[in-house]
Protein backbone atom coordinates (compact mmCIF):
# COMPACT_ATOMS: atom_id res chain seq x y z
CA UNK A 1 0.00 0.00 0.00
CA UNK A 2 0.98 3.72 -1.03
CA UNK A 3 0.49 5.88 1.86
CA UNK A 4 0.45 9.87 1.09
CA UNK A 5 0.09 11.07 5.03
CA UNK A 6 -0.68 14.34 5.79
CA UNK A 7 1.64 16.32 8.75
CA UNK A 8 -0.13 19.06 9.44
CA UNK A 9 0.35 22.80 9.76
CA UNK A 10 2.20 22.97 12.81
CA UNK A 11 4.94 21.32 14.43
CA UNK A 12 5.60 17.15 14.89
CA UNK A 13 3.24 16.42 16.60
CA UNK A 14 0.74 17.57 14.35
CA UNK A 15 0.50 14.37 12.79
CA UNK A 16 -2.76 12.30 13.18
CA UNK A 17 -2.73 9.30 15.47
CA UNK A 18 -3.22 6.76 12.59
CA UNK A 19 -0.54 8.44 10.65
CA UNK A 20 1.86 7.88 12.95
CA UNK A 21 1.30 4.29 13.72
CA UNK A 22 0.94 3.71 9.69
CA UNK A 23 4.83 5.54 9.98
CA UNK A 24 6.01 3.20 12.55
CA UNK A 25 5.13 0.02 10.83
CA UNK A 26 5.70 1.13 7.21
CA UNK A 27 8.75 -0.35 5.33
CA UNK A 28 10.11 2.92 4.08
CA UNK A 29 8.76 6.44 4.85
CA UNK A 30 9.75 9.30 2.54
CA UNK A 31 9.57 13.01 3.95
CA UNK A 32 9.14 15.82 1.04
CA UNK A 33 12.06 17.86 2.00
CA UNK A 34 10.42 21.20 1.59
CA UNK A 35 9.26 21.37 5.51
CA UNK A 36 10.71 23.00 8.46
CA UNK A 37 8.94 20.54 10.61
CA UNK A 38 11.92 18.47 12.29
CA UNK A 39 10.23 14.68 12.44
CA UNK A 40 13.18 11.96 12.13
CA UNK A 41 13.59 12.05 15.78
CA UNK A 42 10.06 12.45 16.97
CA UNK A 43 8.75 9.32 14.47
CA UNK A 44 11.75 7.36 16.08
CA UNK A 45 12.66 6.15 12.49
CA UNK A 46 14.68 6.88 9.81
CA UNK A 47 13.34 9.09 6.80
CA UNK A 48 14.36 9.81 3.59
CA UNK A 49 14.08 13.21 2.80
CA UNK A 50 12.23 12.93 -1.36
CA UNK A 51 12.61 16.75 -2.85
CA UNK A 52 10.46 17.76 -5.75
CA UNK A 53 13.38 16.91 -7.95
CA UNK A 54 13.25 13.39 -6.46
CA UNK A 55 9.45 13.06 -6.67
CA UNK A 56 9.29 13.94 -10.42
CA UNK A 57 12.35 12.27 -11.64
CA UNK A 58 12.59 8.90 -9.35
CA UNK A 59 9.17 8.19 -8.89
CA UNK A 60 9.58 4.69 -9.26
CA UNK A 61 11.94 4.20 -6.76
CA UNK A 62 9.66 5.81 -4.30
CA UNK A 63 7.22 3.71 -5.56
CA UNK A 64 9.43 0.29 -5.26
CA UNK A 65 7.36 -2.72 -3.83
CA UNK A 66 4.43 -0.34 -2.85
CA UNK A 67 2.49 -3.75 -4.14
CA UNK A 68 3.47 -6.02 -1.20
CA UNK A 69 4.64 -3.41 1.67
CA UNK A 70 3.66 -0.27 3.52
CA UNK A 71 5.58 2.70 1.72
CA UNK A 72 4.87 6.13 3.36
CA UNK A 73 5.14 9.76 1.67
CA UNK A 74 4.54 12.37 4.37
CA UNK A 75 3.32 15.87 3.17
CA UNK A 76 3.14 18.82 5.35
CA UNK A 77 -0.36 19.72 5.22
CA UNK A 78 -2.83 18.06 3.52
CA UNK A 79 -1.38 15.29 0.70
CA UNK A 80 -3.24 16.96 -2.14
CA UNK A 81 -2.12 20.61 -1.31
CA UNK A 82 0.15 20.47 -4.42
CA UNK A 83 0.15 18.78 -8.08
CA UNK A 84 3.08 17.00 -7.82
CA UNK A 85 1.46 14.86 -5.01
CA UNK A 86 -2.05 13.97 -7.39
CA UNK A 87 1.08 12.86 -10.36
CA UNK A 88 2.13 10.35 -7.67
CA UNK A 89 -1.26 9.22 -7.35
CA UNK A 90 -1.93 8.55 -10.89
CA UNK A 91 2.11 7.29 -11.48
CA UNK A 92 1.03 4.52 -8.62
CA UNK A 93 -2.47 3.83 -9.81
CA UNK A 94 -1.02 2.83 -13.19
CA UNK A 95 1.55 0.55 -11.30
CA UNK A 96 -1.75 -0.93 -9.58
CA UNK A 97 -0.37 0.04 -6.51
CA UNK A 98 -3.35 0.43 -4.32
CA UNK A 99 -2.92 4.00 -2.16
CA UNK A 100 -4.52 5.40 0.80
CA UNK A 101 -4.26 9.28 2.40
CA UNK A 102 -4.38 10.53 5.63
CA UNK A 103 -5.71 13.80 5.57
CA UNK A 104 -4.68 16.53 7.70
CA UNK A 105 -4.80 20.30 8.30
CA UNK A 106 -4.18 22.68 5.34
CA UNK A 107 -4.02 26.40 4.86
CA UNK A 108 -7.12 25.36 2.48
CA UNK A 109 -8.94 24.94 5.39
CA UNK A 110 -7.10 25.81 8.12
CA UNK A 111 -7.88 29.57 6.67
CA UNK A 112 -10.89 29.67 8.52
CA UNK A 113 -9.27 30.68 11.74
CA UNK A 114 -9.49 34.11 10.17
CA UNK A 115 -13.56 33.49 10.29
CA UNK A 116 -14.62 34.09 6.94
CA UNK A 117 -17.07 31.68 5.54
CA UNK A 118 -17.80 29.37 2.56
CA UNK A 119 -20.58 29.09 -0.20
CA UNK A 120 -23.42 26.29 1.16
CA UNK A 121 -26.21 24.87 -0.76
CA UNK A 122 -29.07 25.49 2.72
CA UNK A 123 -32.39 23.63 2.75
CA UNK A 124 -35.20 25.81 2.18
CA UNK A 125 -37.74 26.75 4.50
CA UNK A 126 -40.84 29.18 4.41
CA UNK A 127 -40.19 31.95 4.30
CA UNK A 128 -36.37 31.39 4.33
CA UNK A 129 -35.32 30.07 0.63
CA UNK A 130 -31.66 31.70 -0.08
CA UNK A 131 -30.75 30.97 -3.53
CA UNK A 132 -27.21 32.89 -3.72
CA UNK A 133 -25.46 29.62 -3.76
CA UNK A 134 -26.57 29.51 -7.14
CA UNK A 135 -25.49 33.00 -8.51
CA UNK A 136 -21.74 31.95 -7.25
CA UNK A 137 -22.35 28.57 -8.64
CA UNK A 138 -22.86 30.30 -12.47
CA UNK A 139 -20.16 32.93 -11.81
CA UNK A 140 -17.52 30.25 -11.09
CA UNK A 141 -18.53 28.40 -14.03
CA UNK A 142 -18.43 30.69 -16.21
CA UNK A 143 -15.06 32.24 -15.32
CA UNK A 144 -13.80 28.69 -15.44
CA UNK A 145 -13.33 28.50 -11.46
CA UNK A 146 -14.69 25.70 -9.64
CA UNK A 147 -17.33 25.48 -6.82
CA UNK A 148 -17.19 23.29 -3.67
CA UNK A 149 -20.40 23.06 -2.48
CA UNK A 150 -20.97 22.13 1.45
CA UNK A 151 -24.64 20.18 1.40
CA UNK A 152 -26.53 21.38 3.89
CA UNK A 153 -27.07 19.07 7.36
CA UNK A 154 -30.32 19.66 9.64
CA UNK A 155 -29.39 17.49 12.82
CA UNK A 156 -31.29 18.26 15.91
CA UNK A 157 -33.41 21.67 14.44
CA UNK A 158 -36.28 22.86 15.96
CA UNK A 159 -39.35 23.99 13.67
CA UNK A 160 -39.78 27.67 14.07
CA UNK A 161 -43.15 26.96 16.19
CA UNK A 162 -41.79 25.26 18.67
CA UNK A 163 -38.67 26.87 18.49
CA UNK A 164 -41.25 30.12 19.55
CA UNK A 165 -43.04 28.20 21.74
CA UNK A 166 -39.73 27.45 23.50
CA UNK A 167 -40.66 23.57 23.10
CA UNK A 168 -36.99 21.74 23.05
CA UNK A 169 -39.16 19.33 19.98
CA UNK A 170 -36.40 18.39 17.81
CA UNK A 171 -37.18 17.18 14.24
CA UNK A 172 -35.22 13.87 12.61
CA UNK A 173 -32.01 14.96 11.06
CA UNK A 174 -32.06 15.56 6.89
CA UNK A 175 -29.07 15.47 4.81
CA UNK A 176 -29.41 17.33 1.39
CA UNK A 177 -27.98 14.97 -1.37
CA UNK A 178 -28.47 15.90 -5.16
CA UNK A 179 -30.73 16.93 -7.56
CA UNK A 180 -29.18 19.40 -10.47
CA UNK A 181 -28.56 18.93 -14.22
CA UNK A 182 -24.67 19.52 -14.76
CA UNK A 183 -21.59 17.97 -14.48
CA UNK A 184 -19.85 17.48 -10.91
CA UNK A 185 -17.90 15.42 -8.76
CA UNK A 186 -20.15 13.79 -5.49
CA UNK A 187 -17.68 13.44 -3.00
CA UNK A 188 -19.27 11.19 0.59
CA UNK A 189 -17.70 10.55 3.42
CA UNK A 190 -14.29 11.81 2.78
CA UNK A 191 -11.23 10.85 5.28
CA UNK A 192 -13.49 7.63 6.24
CA UNK A 193 -12.87 4.22 4.83
CA UNK A 194 -15.67 4.35 3.35
CA UNK A 195 -15.46 7.12 1.62
CA UNK A 196 -16.51 7.88 -2.11
CA UNK A 197 -15.79 9.84 -5.12
CA UNK A 198 -17.51 9.83 -8.37
CA UNK A 199 -17.69 11.71 -11.21
CA UNK A 200 -21.00 12.00 -13.53
CA UNK A 201 -23.13 13.99 -14.66
CA UNK A 202 -25.83 15.07 -12.26
CA UNK A 203 -28.42 13.07 -14.36
CA UNK A 204 -26.22 10.30 -13.40
CA UNK A 205 -25.30 11.18 -10.30
CA UNK A 206 -29.57 11.14 -8.92
CA UNK A 207 -28.68 7.60 -9.57
CA UNK A 208 -25.55 7.04 -8.35
CA UNK A 209 -25.54 5.82 -4.60
CA UNK A 210 -23.27 7.39 -2.78
CA UNK A 211 -24.17 5.85 0.52
CA UNK A 212 -24.53 8.33 3.75
CA UNK A 213 -23.85 11.98 4.53
CA UNK A 214 -21.93 13.50 4.57
CA UNK A 215 -22.14 14.43 0.94
CA UNK A 216 -20.32 16.91 -1.27
CA UNK A 217 -20.72 18.22 -4.42
CA UNK A 218 -17.83 19.64 -6.79
CA UNK A 219 -19.14 21.85 -9.69
CA UNK A 220 -15.48 22.22 -11.84
CA UNK A 221 -14.46 24.89 -14.11
CA UNK A 222 -12.37 24.59 -16.74
CA UNK A 223 -10.05 21.48 -15.50
CA UNK A 224 -6.23 21.28 -16.21
CA UNK A 225 -5.47 18.32 -17.88
CA UNK A 226 -4.02 16.83 -14.60
CA UNK A 227 -7.07 17.55 -12.53
CA UNK A 228 -8.76 15.42 -15.35
CA UNK A 229 -6.91 12.25 -15.58
CA UNK A 230 -7.53 12.17 -11.46
CA UNK A 231 -10.88 12.62 -11.97
CA UNK A 232 -11.30 10.04 -14.68
CA UNK A 233 -9.88 7.40 -11.66
CA UNK A 234 -13.77 8.38 -10.49
CA UNK A 235 -15.78 8.55 -13.46
CA UNK A 236 -18.96 7.23 -13.31
CA UNK A 237 -19.29 6.02 -16.74
CA UNK A 238 -17.14 5.86 -20.15
CA UNK A 239 -19.75 8.82 -21.00
CA UNK A 240 -17.80 10.70 -18.06
CA UNK A 241 -14.65 9.47 -18.72
CA UNK A 242 -15.15 10.86 -22.55
CA UNK A 243 -16.00 14.49 -21.19
CA UNK A 244 -12.84 14.64 -19.33
CA UNK A 245 -10.31 13.85 -22.48
CA UNK A 246 -7.74 16.08 -21.93
CA UNK B 1 -6.74 28.20 27.87
CA UNK B 2 -10.09 27.33 25.74
CA UNK B 3 -8.49 24.55 22.73
CA UNK B 4 -10.76 24.18 20.23
CA UNK B 5 -9.83 20.75 18.39
CA UNK B 6 -10.25 19.32 15.69
CA UNK B 7 -10.99 15.52 15.16
CA UNK B 8 -10.77 15.45 11.33
CA UNK B 9 -12.50 13.36 8.92
CA UNK B 10 -12.45 9.75 9.62
CA UNK B 11 -12.43 7.39 13.20
CA UNK B 12 -11.20 8.54 16.51
CA UNK B 13 -7.80 7.87 15.56
CA UNK B 14 -7.61 10.90 13.22
CA UNK B 15 -7.11 13.43 16.05
CA UNK B 16 -3.27 14.73 15.84
CA UNK B 17 -1.16 13.98 18.66
CA UNK B 18 -1.47 17.09 19.77
CA UNK B 19 -4.44 17.10 20.34
CA UNK B 20 -4.89 13.64 21.73
CA UNK B 21 -1.99 15.02 24.48
CA UNK B 22 -4.33 18.18 25.29
CA UNK B 23 -7.90 16.32 25.42
CA UNK B 24 -5.95 14.12 28.23
CA UNK B 25 -5.00 16.48 30.35
CA UNK B 26 -7.55 19.18 29.96
CA UNK B 27 -10.03 19.63 32.85
CA UNK B 28 -13.44 19.32 30.76
CA UNK B 29 -13.83 18.05 27.43
CA UNK B 30 -16.37 18.75 24.90
CA UNK B 31 -17.52 17.14 22.13
CA UNK B 32 -19.69 18.74 19.79
CA UNK B 33 -22.48 15.87 19.53
CA UNK B 34 -23.28 15.87 15.88
CA UNK B 35 -20.52 13.37 14.97
CA UNK B 36 -20.53 9.30 14.78
CA UNK B 37 -16.76 9.41 16.09
CA UNK B 38 -17.15 7.05 18.84
CA UNK B 39 -14.49 8.45 20.88
CA UNK B 40 -14.73 8.19 24.62
CA UNK B 41 -13.53 5.18 24.95
CA UNK B 42 -10.77 5.50 22.84
CA UNK B 43 -9.22 8.84 24.69
CA UNK B 44 -9.99 6.62 27.81
CA UNK B 45 -12.13 9.86 29.61
CA UNK B 46 -15.31 11.39 29.96
CA UNK B 47 -16.25 13.19 27.34
CA UNK B 48 -19.73 15.88 27.85
CA UNK B 49 -21.47 16.12 24.72
CA UNK B 50 -22.53 19.71 23.81
CA UNK B 51 -25.07 19.56 20.83
CA UNK B 52 -25.01 22.78 18.49
CA UNK B 53 -28.24 23.62 20.90
CA UNK B 54 -26.07 24.11 24.19
CA UNK B 55 -23.26 25.35 22.65
CA UNK B 56 -25.00 28.29 21.39
CA UNK B 57 -27.22 28.77 24.86
CA UNK B 58 -25.13 27.31 27.26
CA UNK B 59 -21.91 29.11 26.01
CA UNK B 60 -20.66 30.46 29.24
CA UNK B 61 -21.36 27.46 31.21
CA UNK B 62 -19.29 25.67 28.11
CA UNK B 63 -16.61 28.37 28.99
CA UNK B 64 -16.12 28.29 32.66
CA UNK B 65 -13.18 28.16 34.34
CA UNK B 66 -11.59 28.55 30.92
CA UNK B 67 -9.73 31.49 31.91
CA UNK B 68 -7.78 29.24 34.60
CA UNK B 69 -7.91 25.87 33.44
CA UNK B 70 -7.99 24.20 29.92
CA UNK B 71 -11.00 23.45 28.74
CA UNK B 72 -11.57 21.81 25.44
CA UNK B 73 -14.22 21.45 22.90
CA UNK B 74 -14.26 18.91 19.96
CA UNK B 75 -15.01 19.30 16.70
CA UNK B 76 -15.13 16.95 13.83
CA UNK B 77 -13.21 18.16 10.72
CA UNK B 78 -11.74 21.26 11.35
CA UNK B 79 -12.69 23.60 14.19
CA UNK B 80 -14.16 26.53 11.67
CA UNK B 81 -16.08 24.58 9.30
CA UNK B 82 -19.27 26.16 11.17
CA UNK B 83 -20.44 29.55 12.41
CA UNK B 84 -21.46 28.21 15.38
CA UNK B 85 -17.55 27.80 16.51
CA UNK B 86 -16.63 31.34 15.08
CA UNK B 87 -19.16 32.58 17.71
CA UNK B 88 -17.69 30.47 20.36
CA UNK B 89 -14.16 32.08 19.87
CA UNK B 90 -16.07 35.49 19.93
CA UNK B 91 -17.83 34.86 23.65
CA UNK B 92 -14.33 33.44 24.54
CA UNK B 93 -12.62 36.96 23.60
CA UNK B 94 -15.35 38.99 24.77
CA UNK B 95 -14.20 37.18 28.42
CA UNK B 96 -11.00 37.52 27.59
CA UNK B 97 -10.38 34.30 27.53
CA UNK B 98 -7.35 33.42 25.44
CA UNK B 99 -8.44 30.31 23.19
CA UNK B 100 -6.11 28.13 21.02
CA UNK B 101 -6.87 26.13 17.77
CA UNK B 102 -5.59 22.61 17.01
CA UNK B 103 -6.61 21.88 13.29
CA UNK B 104 -7.31 18.73 11.11
CA UNK B 105 -8.66 18.04 7.87
CA UNK B 106 -11.71 18.88 6.88
CA UNK B 107 -14.00 18.59 3.32
CA UNK B 108 -12.88 22.28 2.47
CA UNK B 109 -9.03 20.72 1.75
CA UNK B 110 -9.74 17.13 1.58
CA UNK B 111 -11.61 17.60 -1.05
CA UNK B 112 -8.28 18.24 -2.91
CA UNK B 113 -8.55 13.87 -3.46
CA UNK B 114 -10.54 14.29 -6.23
CA UNK B 115 -7.33 16.20 -8.04
CA UNK B 116 -9.00 19.73 -8.89
CA UNK B 117 -6.74 22.13 -7.55
CA UNK B 118 -7.05 25.88 -6.33
CA UNK B 119 -6.15 29.59 -7.05
CA UNK B 120 -2.31 30.43 -7.06
CA UNK B 121 -0.60 33.31 -7.63
CA UNK B 122 2.84 32.41 -9.21
CA UNK B 123 6.07 34.22 -9.28
CA UNK B 124 6.15 35.10 -12.92
CA UNK B 125 9.40 34.29 -15.25
CA UNK B 126 10.11 35.35 -18.85
CA UNK B 127 8.71 34.15 -21.06
CA UNK B 128 5.61 32.64 -18.66
CA UNK B 129 3.47 35.36 -16.83
CA UNK B 130 0.73 34.18 -16.06
CA UNK B 131 -2.14 36.42 -14.60
CA UNK B 132 -5.15 34.46 -14.83
CA UNK B 133 -5.51 34.56 -10.90
CA UNK B 134 -6.77 38.13 -11.41
CA UNK B 135 -9.73 38.16 -13.33
CA UNK B 136 -10.49 35.37 -10.86
CA UNK B 137 -10.27 37.68 -7.81
CA UNK B 138 -11.34 40.25 -9.41
CA UNK B 139 -14.88 38.29 -10.66
CA UNK B 140 -14.91 36.49 -6.98
CA UNK B 141 -14.68 40.12 -5.72
CA UNK B 142 -17.40 41.59 -7.97
CA UNK B 143 -20.03 38.33 -6.70
CA UNK B 144 -18.93 39.58 -3.41
CA UNK B 145 -16.90 35.71 -3.09
CA UNK B 146 -13.80 35.25 -1.23
CA UNK B 147 -10.53 34.40 -2.41
CA UNK B 148 -7.98 32.47 -0.71
CA UNK B 149 -4.35 33.17 -2.87
CA UNK B 150 -1.96 30.84 -2.27
CA UNK B 151 1.25 32.65 -2.59
CA UNK B 152 3.97 31.01 -4.72
CA UNK B 153 7.02 29.28 -3.48
CA UNK B 154 10.22 28.37 -5.10
CA UNK B 155 11.86 25.85 -3.23
CA UNK B 156 15.15 24.10 -5.29
CA UNK B 157 14.18 25.04 -8.69
CA UNK B 158 16.59 25.61 -11.74
CA UNK B 159 16.51 27.69 -14.29
CA UNK B 160 15.61 26.82 -17.43
CA UNK B 161 19.18 26.88 -18.82
CA UNK B 162 20.31 24.62 -15.96
CA UNK B 163 17.57 22.83 -16.89
CA UNK B 164 18.05 22.14 -20.50
CA UNK B 165 21.54 21.46 -19.75
CA UNK B 166 20.92 18.88 -17.14
CA UNK B 167 22.79 20.55 -14.61
CA UNK B 168 21.18 20.13 -11.19
CA UNK B 169 22.33 23.09 -9.94
CA UNK B 170 19.07 24.62 -8.02
CA UNK B 171 18.22 28.59 -7.24
CA UNK B 172 17.89 30.17 -3.64
CA UNK B 173 14.47 29.56 -2.35
CA UNK B 174 12.29 32.02 -2.67
CA UNK B 175 8.75 33.25 -1.46
CA UNK B 176 6.12 35.58 -2.58
CA UNK B 177 4.76 38.01 -0.44
CA UNK B 178 2.16 40.93 -0.22
CA UNK B 179 2.66 43.72 -2.78
CA UNK B 180 -1.21 44.64 -4.14
CA UNK B 181 -3.20 48.27 -3.20
CA UNK B 182 -6.53 46.69 -1.69
CA UNK B 183 -8.02 45.49 1.49
CA UNK B 184 -6.81 41.75 2.83
CA UNK B 185 -6.28 39.12 5.37
CA UNK B 186 -3.14 37.88 5.48
CA UNK B 187 -2.03 34.74 7.20
CA UNK B 188 1.35 33.17 8.33
CA UNK B 189 2.54 29.72 9.48
CA UNK B 190 -1.14 28.92 10.14
CA UNK B 191 -1.41 25.88 12.71
CA UNK B 192 2.06 27.31 14.13
CA UNK B 193 2.52 28.77 17.55
CA UNK B 194 3.72 31.71 15.50
CA UNK B 195 0.79 31.83 12.87
CA UNK B 196 -0.13 35.61 12.44
CA UNK B 197 -3.27 36.81 10.78
CA UNK B 198 -3.93 40.55 9.99
CA UNK B 199 -6.75 41.73 8.44
CA UNK B 200 -4.85 45.47 6.43
CA UNK B 201 -5.38 47.11 3.48
CA UNK B 202 -2.66 46.11 1.08
CA UNK B 203 -0.79 49.67 1.26
CA UNK B 204 -0.57 48.44 5.07
CA UNK B 205 0.01 45.55 4.82
CA UNK B 206 3.13 46.17 3.10
CA UNK B 207 4.71 47.85 6.12
CA UNK B 208 3.46 45.21 8.52
CA UNK B 209 5.72 42.15 9.24
CA UNK B 210 3.88 38.68 8.85
CA UNK B 211 7.39 37.15 9.96
CA UNK B 212 8.68 34.15 8.07
CA UNK B 213 6.71 32.07 5.14
CA UNK B 214 4.75 30.48 4.41
CA UNK B 215 2.16 33.89 3.89
CA UNK B 216 -1.04 33.44 2.36
CA UNK B 217 -3.71 35.91 1.36
CA UNK B 218 -7.32 35.75 1.34
CA UNK B 219 -8.87 38.90 -0.76
CA UNK B 220 -12.73 39.02 1.39
CA UNK B 221 -15.94 39.53 -0.74
CA UNK B 222 -19.07 40.81 0.76
CA UNK B 223 -18.39 39.89 4.57
CA UNK B 224 -21.76 38.41 6.68
CA UNK B 225 -21.30 40.49 10.17
CA UNK B 226 -20.07 37.25 12.29
CA UNK B 227 -17.28 37.06 9.63
CA UNK B 228 -16.30 41.04 10.21
CA UNK B 229 -16.72 40.84 14.06
CA UNK B 230 -14.44 38.01 13.44
CA UNK B 231 -11.48 39.65 11.38
CA UNK B 232 -11.95 42.54 13.26
CA UNK B 233 -9.88 40.56 15.79
CA UNK B 234 -7.10 40.75 13.74
CA UNK B 235 -7.24 44.46 12.44
CA UNK B 236 -4.35 46.09 12.12
CA UNK B 237 -5.21 49.43 12.74
CA UNK B 238 -8.28 51.49 13.86
CA UNK B 239 -8.86 51.98 10.31
CA UNK B 240 -9.43 48.89 9.01
CA UNK B 241 -11.35 48.49 11.94
CA UNK B 242 -13.80 51.26 10.95
CA UNK B 243 -13.62 49.55 7.26
CA UNK B 244 -14.88 46.27 9.17
CA UNK B 245 -17.96 47.79 10.73
CA UNK B 246 -21.05 45.60 10.46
Amino acid sequence: MFYLIGLGLGDATDITVKGLEIVKRAKRVYLEAYTSILTEEYYGRELILADRDMVETQADELLMDAENEDIVFLIVGDPFGATTHTDLVLRAVEKDIKYKVVHNASIMNAVGCCGLQTVSIVFWTEPWRPDSFYDKIKVNREKGMHTLCLLDIKVKEQTIENMMKGKKIFEPPRYMTFTEETVCVGLARIGADTQQIVAATLQEMTSVDLGGPLHSLVVPGHMHPLEMDMLRLFANSQHVKDLLKS
